[in-house]
């Protein structure tokens, strides 16, 4: 059955050559359809409101999904205007959308025929496959494909974890000082519980494969989960802290910290109290972290979702209007005044004139004096919700002070916080100065942000039945890659392994002696390591020393074994001390405490 | 445009109604179409070897996937026939089935036509929810949806997270004490990563839907993600630990410990190193991991690939035959010989003449002993394989008893471990004693297990090139479970929050000194609670100090604050003291100390 191996390879090659012409045909045919698709859709826009005429309709939703968002909307007017339509429509609303079978001809225009050349490219490959196989599999080439994690997401290498595991260790230092407890969830839930909960954001939840049974999603964040978690097992109050990585389909900018698997550190204090009072603790315990990490000055900016919907109102943005209108002065840490202002007249459909009277508003920041004076502002203090957020900003500055960290709060009027879900205070710590690192300066900005969240549980309760929740979450992946980046520049260091005692020896077969003196550190406790080779160089176990930061070494030799004595060797002063080999763990271990006092007393900052 | 609401709430009914009797057509005609189905499946590989006739093509991969796997194969003989066929395929073999297209015929009788119900029913539903939002958003009833995790997964409440992060800080303490680096890896890899790495089990991998992009899996386990690092990197040398979730659906079994995602613990030592001396040491931390877990008597059964392979060769077994029979040996821990005997001659096609003499060798366990009169065993002397695998058993122990372990190590020739990627010795914890819990012994069984895998890091090399490993992880969800049913039943207690001083006030009006000496506190570093009320009830602060194990509590007064005092109450001996404000902070710190010593010297069990 077999051919001869050179027919075999002569047959490979030609179907191989075959596979890679479909390849680029089907390239090509994608790149080409793609801007006359384009066109075709912006002309059908140019008449109708939507892809089936004039009611949205699913088709709509999928087909703004798998858009690009680098569109070149200068050339699609038509495309643009319902792109950004498609945009202003939440979850909620999508959902009730219709299923319409628009006409073959829009349909194709979307949808191009990729598939034929799929199925064909499949088949192709099958039998270039099968002709390898014959080859048999000694003599196949091992498969070929580019090794990398996912798009977005990284590998920890030790250094990296021992950053990690340090900026972790501290926050939760802090969040049990404070009495949280620590939770956790799946890494997916039913899709269900996520749906409507992120407005525009939806979009990026990972779902997983439908493979028969429960249709699941990563989790987005931890405060979802928490709320479900609430609501399933009929928790009133829980102060609690969760610290996992979770998952959003962005444009990863990794060099800046954001993938798309990231950690969130979460601090959330839930159940029905005093106004103000868990929300103030929240704050504490955020000024409390970024003194732990020392990484720079910082600010705690803080405002009222009640005061901006009150100042929306005062402004005469109608009350529909208000999350989209929140979620464009969001965009105020990043964007100029004019261009917020732009989208909230274009794309948000507010008046010039309300969005002016906000521009007045949004460029005020100050401390208790400012929300006085906010209370006596002629439209904001016959607004009553207005006058709630004030109320409870200056309440929430007065515990501020009696906590002692009054100095570090700023009460801003253009923070706004991108989530829907937030009912009250809202909060972000922001760094004041750019971090050096080697001869750079790098902007980070927000590291922490959070605030109160009054309805979130209820939706999952089927009565309906409220928990309030307020907390924080710490942006440690900025965290982490500021910390990276001074590793990498030399301004830090770190020690990925926590030996203190290497077990060397200078001469061949004295494995099994190495062994022996090994076992009874390990059982005495003591940190040790030793090389896996039978008959290591001196020179390389010494490198390996001084390489991981190992602080001593026991060495062992045949003229001092015999006299009963082993030696301590200080890696880093390079003296030697003989001992009896009866004393060497009591002599290991007070070496051990002394260099402990000192690690404690010296900095992880070089 | 709004139709009256009665009207509406009709509509509504109606629409409902047909919604469900559209769902329960579908689910009828599932399971009447399902037995169909069989049957006529059965009939058609009565005539055919596979789906497609003598070829085994893609779709009898995919018809198996789908299948349930508690068929009734006594109705369905020839459906038998093949199930077990496609079954002894391995992964490698199955990629390179061709595409075939049969007859429609067949194809229905497998894929059913249950699209069809699915479209009509999104489209009631639809419906449905176009008439309920005509209702006003506030009439709506909150929707429903059965609130709970995805299956086969949990949430960990406080008590659990406690049990949890105690078991992995024992844990963590032994790897590290052996100066092993911490990574970490991404919860999703590329599909073909994880492709041909697990033979039977590939099934199981959970999938992430196809959104655009790369095509992605959930990880199985840390193994595999270990050795793309390795070959990614270019590393050659590493010892590492990760303790992370991974993800199984398998059928999950969560009183037992079973879970769809479950922690896993691997310890790793990657390096090109002298024979057996790093896999001595892993059997020493696995010695070490069960005596700091202190959860009952263990055994650590040992054996060898190579002898494994010596054997099945020295009984008979074609050397193509060989992984597929270590599978079916390695279900000795849970079926008696007499059913492996079964499944080896029908399933795997031994001759019942080598079963047999299989079935001698497998019976055997014991030390040096053993492998000295096995290398004298006139058929396994002649196998050049497993005279190699019992040299190796040799050193192996003769290292362990250097290490003071050899009364723990049990060589065991029916240990056989399920994953194909080991090449040489292998192992497994195993419990000798049912643990006690409540009143009832649970039989729990293996608890960690690992082995060398010299082969799997070139898998993802262009050049082939290997990194021998050896490994091992423990089966933290065992533990986990075993010390939750102990909390469940009394045996043991646990405190999920390290609060030492609540700060509680007996009159009205006292928030604010309240909040000023928690701040105080907290600036101090004293792990501080206080509750969120304005006016909380004397009784109710003791018995949230009672109930979560709070020691102290500071009592503030209004006599007792104008004489410049405050109490400090013990409250498990109910004791106050009045002591002078100023020197709160101090009293507090010395009296936390005190606590803190009794504590250690007290143990976690009840």
């Amino acid at each position: 059955m077999a051919e001869p191996q050179d027919i075999l390879l002569q047959k490979i090659k030609e179907q191989g050559d075959l596979v890679r012409k479909l390849k680029a045909a089907k390239e090509s045919s994608e790149k080409g359809k793609s801007s006359q698709d384009l066109g075709k859709i912006n002309r059908h826009l140019s008449e109708y409101s939507y892809i089936s005429g004039y009611v949205p309709s699913k088709i709509d939703v999928e087909l703004h999904y798998n858009l690009e968002s680098n569109l070149d909307f200068q050339k699609y007017p038509h495309l643009k205007r319902w792109w950004n339509h498609m945009r202003s429509f939440s979850d909620s609303e999508i959902a009730l959308f219709p299923i319409i079978h628009p006409s073959h001809d829009i349909v194709n225009a979307i949808k191009g025929n990729r598939k034929n050349f799929d199925i064909q490219i499949q088949e192709e490959v099958s039998k270039l496959l099968a002709l390898k196989a014959q080859l048999g599999s000694e003599d196949a080439a091992p498969s070929k494909f580019v090794l990398k994690t996912a798009k977005g997401t990284r590998d920890y290498n030790p250094q990296q974890m021992t950053i990690r595991n340090n900026v972790l260790q501290k926050i939760i230092t802090v969040f049990k000082k404070h009495g949280a407890e620590c939770i956790d969830t799946p890494v997916f839930e039913l899709k269900e519980v996520l749906t409507g909960k992120y407005g525009e954001d939806s979009k990026l939840i990972y779902d997983l494969k439908d493979q028969g049974g429960e249709i699941l999603s990563l989790r987005y964040d931890l405060t979802v989960p928490l709320a479900r978690y609430l609501a399933m097992n009929k928790i009133n109050t829980l102060k609690r802290y969760h610290i996992a990585k979770v998952y959003r389909r962005d444009n990863p900018a990794m060099t800046r910290g954001r993938y798309r698997e990231f950690y969130q550190c979460d601090f959330d204090i839930a159940g029905q109290y005093d106004p103000m009072v868990p929300d103030a603790e929240c704050l504490l315990v955020v000024t409390e972290i970024m003194d732990a990490l020392d990484i720079g000055k910082y600010v705690l900016k803080v405002n009222h979702r009640r005061l901006l919907d009150g100042m929306f109102e005062a402004c005469g943005v109608p009350a529909d209007k208000f999350r989209s209108t929140c979620s464009t002065v969001d965009k105020l840490d990043k964007s100029p005044w004019e261009e917020v202002r732009t989208e909230m007249i274009n794309e948000k459909g507010v008046q010039p004139e309300a969005a002016d009277r906000i521009g007045e508003y949004v460029r005020l920041n100050g401390g208790t004096e400012l929300a006085d004076k906010l209370l006596q502002d002629e439209k904001l203090s016959k607004s009553k919700s207005a006058v709630e957020g004030l109320e409870g900003i200056k309440l929430l500055l007065h515990y501020c002070e009696l906590f002692g960290i009054k100095d570090k709060i700023l009460f801003d009027l253009s923070l706004a916080r991108g989530l829907d879900y937030y009912t009250g205070v809202i909060y972000e710590a922001v760094l004041t100065q750019p971090i050096k690192i080697g001869n750079e300066d790098q902007t980070v900005g927000s590291i922490a942000g959070g605030g109160r969240y009054d309805n979130l549980v209820g939706m999952f309760d089927s009565k309906n039945k409220q928990v309030p929740c307020v907390g924080v979450s710490i942006g440690v992946e900025r965290i982490f890659s500021v910390l990276e980046a001074k590793l990498a520049a030399g301004d830090i260091s770190v020690r990925t392994s926590d030996i203190d005692v290497y077990v060397a020896s200078a001469q061949k077969n004295f494995l099994e002696e190495r062994m022996k003196i090994c076992a009874e550190l390990w059982k005495a406790g003591i940190k040790t390591e030793q090389s896996y080779k039978k008959n290591p160089k001196m020179l390389n176990q010494l490198q390996h020393c001084e390489e991981n930061g190992i602080p001593l070494a026991v060495i062992l030799g045949e003229s001092e074994l015999k006299r009963g004595l082993v030696k301590i060797r200080n890696i880093s002063t390079r003296k030697e001390d003989e001992i009896p080999r009866a004393n060497l763990v009591d002599e290991l271990k007070s070496r051990i405490e002394v260099l402990d006092i000192k690690e404690m007393n010296g900095p992880l900052h070089k």
